[in-house]
């Protein structure tokens, strides 16, 4: 699973992964295996579209703008954050979607092997550092997880309100494509006020005008 | 051009993203403005392809991926670097692409007038956020390019390792499309070896071997 190519006869020549990390020492093969594996999160899609609704969002695009918005909106923060952790989180919130999918927010069904789906994903993906730097990583991306710290919860505000932003922009693209209403998008996205209360109001009036303008269904 | 809709008559409704920044408070209206136009930078493709060659990578899932080489990878920069900086540069160094385009790193006409358009770019982008930002965010870019710190040689070097590596994983996939030869791939890359000089010794290993095996024309 680790590479492109099937386990061969002995004789069959490496593909050019192998042959990339055979040129590098142990510690730095280790690091590179990870970083070309997680490559693949770039073809993770999520049911937000672009806000030019030209395509659907991928998870290792979204989690750039989760970073940048986490550098420029800190100060919205309701705790005082690292802001270093919180960006380190949110690069890596989403990559045991390489193994597990995306799991669309309002999808009951897919939530109920999410985290098995995940816990094996994280197990393998960070497996594959040194292990330091894979015990640490998934320290990380479990307390995201978890939303147990001021980071953590700061992370999860950010990660709900930007796809939130796009589905207005688009004028509820994806909520109407698959019938969600109001009450599922309040209960989904009220822990933005843990994590800032100005975002969350700033949610709630942007919410209000997306029901009274017909964009999401009460 | 800040926003989707044309300067209509009075009476047009405003659009979505306007409404959206209505709901704001005048600092964090600026802040999501600018997070809301660089939303473009995954429409802006680069030439290089993405590992499965299903098709060429965008500039914001690139800044991603660079960010996350920062976190895992930093020990093996030459100098002692300030890893959340190097973070934030690598998250911001595309941005102007929005405005200015992906300019193809072995297209000498487009190199020629690169810097006069994004610099225009950088204006109107960075001026969109509350000036302390803008200005923040616009000095990093600004070092990047220059590459006159240790973080800043650090992230051009990871810049130009990515998509090196992405060409060798997919057989010289882009090299061949374009009709790049080593002695060309050498020059662009040779500052990595400021950056790290482990990583350039991993990089003229495979790439060695990318012209043994004719993937890299000499």
């Amino acid at each position: 699973m680790r590479d492109e190519e099937p386990t061969g006869p002995p004789e069959s020549p490496p593909g050019p992964r192998r042959r990339l990390l055979g040129f590098a020492p142990d510690r730095l093969a280790r690091q590179l295996e990870f970083v070309l594996e997680v490559d693949r999160l770039k073809t993770v899609l999520r049911r937000t579209t672009l806000s030019d609704r030209s395509r659907h969002e991928n998870s290792a695009e979204h989690s750039w703008h989760l970073a940048l918005m986490a550098i420029l909106l800190a100060e919205h923060a309701e705790e005082e954050i690292d802001l270093a952790r919180t960006v380190e989180m949110l690069l890596v919130h989403d990559v045991v979607e390489v193994d597990a999918g995306d799991t669309f927010c309002y999808d009951e069904a897919g939530y109920l092997d999410k985290d098995e789906r995940e816990r094996r994903a994280a197990e393998r993906l960070f497996g594959l550092l040194p292990v330091d730097q894979g015990e640490r990583l998934r320290a990380l991306w479990e307390e995201f997880e978890r939303r147990e710290s001021p980071e953590a919860r700061f992370a999860a505000a950010l990660d709900r309100l930007q796809p939130m932003m796009l589905n207005y922009l688009t004028e509820g693209h994806s909520w109407q494509q698959h019938g969600v209403r109001e009450h599922q998008v309040l209960a989904r996205n009220r822990p933005i006020e843990e994590g800032s209360r100005g975002l969350w109001s700033l949610a709630e009036r942007f919410l209000a005008d997306a029901v009274a303008s017909g964009i999401l269904r009460r």
